[in-house]
């Protein structure tokens, strides 16, 4: 584990004492923590023995810095196409910033309406990584592929109804996307894609 | 069966000479000739009874027209993504031009390479009805929805490789599509594609 | 967006105070109301701002009018075989009668008693687009396609259980359906069905 | 095995020696045969050793009866919608005949053209049992279903492209018929619609 | 519809205040009453305007009988494999015995237990019509199909967990059977299994 | 890799020149040669080298010993249910045997027919370890499972057509198996059935 | 059923009353007994009328030895990658100890931090025959297998998201497993590989 | 496209003499030309107008340099697990190096012989990124993932039979992974991860 660099605890399946638990011992070691996947009843507990940890209801985290973190060389952009998409692209966004990251968020763009997204051109090409969170509109890391030379982690989302199967089908588009310089994390998966976006940032 | 609109014989499953006696018939009858799904051997049998028959090799049909055929109101735009889409893509085009419908053929637009899609808008926009068929960028239909007010036709296709299950991503991609006015036929079915497309530029 | 043509609010994933927060930003612009998949706490939220905004607690809408909307040119027929699709068939009725079209419902048709869905062999026929909901009946489109020339969108939806597969059963049978002029959109899609139907429906 | 019941022989995997080989042996023990998925090959071998065995190409059947066996109440009606389908509908006739059925065949009848399903009403009244076969059409069993009180055998076949998945589509639509009175058999196994057809029309 | 066969409400859906308006409509024209997939709540509706309405809390059915129905010409057999198939197994025993059939109930006897299957043996050559239900034991429909003349119609229940996939893995099972003979009905259809099997018990 | 235990070339994918050339490694180091899915051109090869090597052309196998292998403790039963099974259950029985196993073959026994297979109950009773292979009756494994007590291993076989879906339909069928005592391995994989097998066998 | 061998009931679709009534009557049979998929309420039941009874709030099981279990030959590992694997784990540990094996437990090890995997290879090495349980990571029984020469049986469990679909991810996975030796039960089936492992451990 | 970067060709679906006139046309534009998927036909038509142009028959790729690439900045490691993965892994090691990137092969390494892989531990860690291509060992990723701290691209191959599905079990499997900093691309498609490997590898 870098410096600096956040102890993950998955907290589906855990109880909020658990957690709290787990969290001390890794506040205690002077780590940096993150809870994903959590819920206020969590956050209680950890906050009972830990004041100062920080609780993000839209990313369902926990997160609490220590000491220095390695800085990102440059910015992460983190797009999502609908705001039902927001929880998960404010993991990733989360995620992103306690691993040392500077994040620049991109919401509301869609490939269903274009001008928008193409407005935020430049803030696109300023990116370093760019993370793509989409659910219905799985054609949206292959339109911003298009757009960029960045390497761009696509997540699909289980948001959606009907064929949307839980997130297949955005994770099938993006998977057949055309575009180069696109690959794909697991559904639902911001922290995994904040994960492979900031190794990729830190890159000497 | 309205004056001029073509009798429709599906090839697969039959043999060239059955091919071909249906064929005749429907010549006799002094009606429209339509053959999807057929190869060179097809023409051929249908050839040697009805020379004035036309193949085009890539839609893989054989048509003839019959006396006049109700002209559509306006252009039918078929849009196709990539070199693989074109045989469905033709097929459409084909089975709309026998229906009486004047097509407007915008090939090689992708989501991936946008400004070639967003070159063609003055042409998207002067259609009645749009016939987008794509296999691998499963979403340029919602993008082509996105542009225009017209109807949109989406045709899938089995083209790709990999997660790309015979179409069964690009299906799902564009059920999921955020853009209104767009609907879907099945996978492969530039015909199926041609017909509705082409009830609905008969329109009164 | 098209004058009177309304603003379109996906219920899900947001809180009644923010429905009722876009609602009336909405109305406040002069443009007409569509909240779909909503219940009657999202109408609560809403009427508190908006007294004059109509809740159909079937259709799961909230809808609002404002000033003239271009009138769609002939009857749009929505055609249901169960009563439980009644929820997507009327989230399609109210949806395209807030577009501007006359809905004409045939309601509790089925495949398995053909002498109703004959008996309405004259409505049918009577309009320019119809819409065909259907789950445990897949088949239905493909039968009111054999018996009409206007365009036919079809709606899967996920009633049904064993192996109807939360609609899918139905989505792939409606896509298989040998009928010609049929087209489909997503499971449950009411909203989308109308969408299309009145942009076919408001062709000059 | 009841007399005069055929033994049979499942030909993929075999041999033309190793079919005619088995096929003597039955023949030689005064048995009818009765070798399903076989081909002009199988047909050689066989009529080798057993010259007045019958081979019918489409339903790739040989048979050849053996003494008397119990004739079957009243006619099967075996009925099936589009040309493509034969095969599966010949295998079923052709065993329900060898078996000891009178067979009526009702061939070319889809739910697309209802008209030529209604105009033989009489003949499906008539039967004691219908096997009814389908591809693209998996609505056809539930609309016989609708007309008719006596069981329905439905045989879905693995005809079609795109979103057919090699016969699921109709497997799936055939299971959630509304129509009660029908039950499935696997995807284009006419042998075994015609066992049970034959064993109900052999009830006392 | 027969003298004395029921008409059938299929609860899911409806409201017991809807479920009782139309079982009262039912009862006044004199027929027989058949609610499925019910509950207590809905025959607490039912009761109170019909309380001579029979509730079976694990068929989930509410019946009444209505003057004379004609009987079956022999017994039908419902056998069941788990505790957890007998509401299945019970739907369809109760509905075949509104249906005019004489029903003998085999419980208990799974393919993992041979001895206790085998046992029966005689009570199952005794059927006219067998009707096997099944979740986790896809297997029982062949088996008793191997030892019985009878026509057996399969039901697979969503009985299960891991890759039972709500009673896929049953389904096809059943389909694949080796056995000549088996028919098979959608997952959890016991109402289907017994419509079919009291059609073809009802066969003069 | 233990004293003459094999080791195992997998064909597919390998040229016959390549195939040899590994081939004649393994036995120059004196080493047990085990080629499995092999043909007679990957033979030709091998035995232009190694002219003692074996083939079975059914299990599609070639086999040279070397040395003495640890013999296995008691005998390996492997049964099978139909014909088309045997390539796999011969690929499992001769892997078995290379290994250093006494195998017992019961072929041809189905759950259809049970009296084949329970004639063979003193043979199952005397295996240490019972290899079932099945395509179409996916239930023989739990079958065997409830007559012994000798840990079984299943082999879902891609026999069948329709629904089975490439074995998927025999692999979720044995998953789903009742019978305590029963662990699976993947579609067709003869081998790896042996190799589980023997491990068992060869326990101390 | 062998000495001391305990009779299972499987709790789910059973009300605490009917479990602690069977549970009676093993007991007073004199028999071992397990419930497995249990919850407090139905300890509560069973535990009113055999106060003796063991719950294991974490297995979800109740268990009661009864006279001698003839003894397992060696101890059985059982491994497991995640904490939130540790319900199915620990039902396959209890159940194996029920049926006389001494069980090792080696849990919070997983193929993405090798080390700890590595560090417990001589435990792994001791066992007679392996239970490995994972969710996420269904590589871990190859790994384990291709550490040691005793069989494996895998578990694949339902734990995950996104792409796991409900354990099939990582039942797949297991089926493609390279290593030999291993082999599956059902998604999450703790009792079925403790059922195989201890009929492998009691072969002598 | 940037100075030097190929452009590329995606061979299925065209003719050589298409092929290679694209080729002819790409490379008098003075651009790097990349065909991928292509055979030795595809290579002769090439050949015949550009004959400095070079074939990779393992990878299927045809390459020819042009001016200067920019180049990457350290190398990518391409890691594979068995001989039948070789293909992708070859095209993505030469689509890699037309880009511009040094590449290190490390081939026959796998999760279930463990210590090959750690063997190579050290080129592992001097890798810039890495390409992991695994079709039956769909673990291989989590396991190098866990080892390093570059990001890691997973490749699932179609190698494989039985249950891997054409390479969806390996590409479940790899988007299940507990390794964070893993992220996935398209099955078998080894150009899909050279490019983003590439695009990260050139990041300033």
């Amino acid at each position: 584990v870098r410096q600096g660099f956040p102890e993950v605890v998955f907290a589906p399946g855990k109880t909020p004492e658990q957690i709290a638990a787990i969290a001390e011992r890794i506040v205690g070691a002077d780590h940096a923590l993150l809870v994903t996947r959590t819920d206020r009843a969590g956050y209680d507990a950890v906050a009972a023995r830990i004041p100062d940890a920080i609780f993000n209801p839209v990313a369902r985290t926990i997160t609490r810095s220590a000491g220095q973190v390695a800085p990102g060389r440059g910015p992460i952009v983190v797009a999502a196409a609908g705001t039902a998409d927001l929880p998960v692209a404010e993991e990733a966004a989360i995620c992103a910033e306690i691993m040392g990251n500077a994040v620049d968020r991109i919401y509301d763009v869609g490939v269903a309406g274009l001008h928008r997204l193409l407005a935020e051109h430049a803030r696109l090409l300023s990116a370093r990584v760019i993370i793509v969170v989409a659910g219905m509109e799985g054609a949206l890391p292959s339109v911003v592929g298009g757009l960029v030379e960045a390497p761009v982690i696509a997540v699909p989302t289980s948001v959606g109804y009907g064929a949307s199967f839980g997130g297949m089908a955005a994770l099938l588009g993006m998977l057949n996307s055309c575009a180069s310089g696109v690959a794909v994390v697991n559904i639902d998966n911001g922290f995994g894609a904040a994960a492979i976006a900031s190794a990729i940032n830190h890159l000497a």
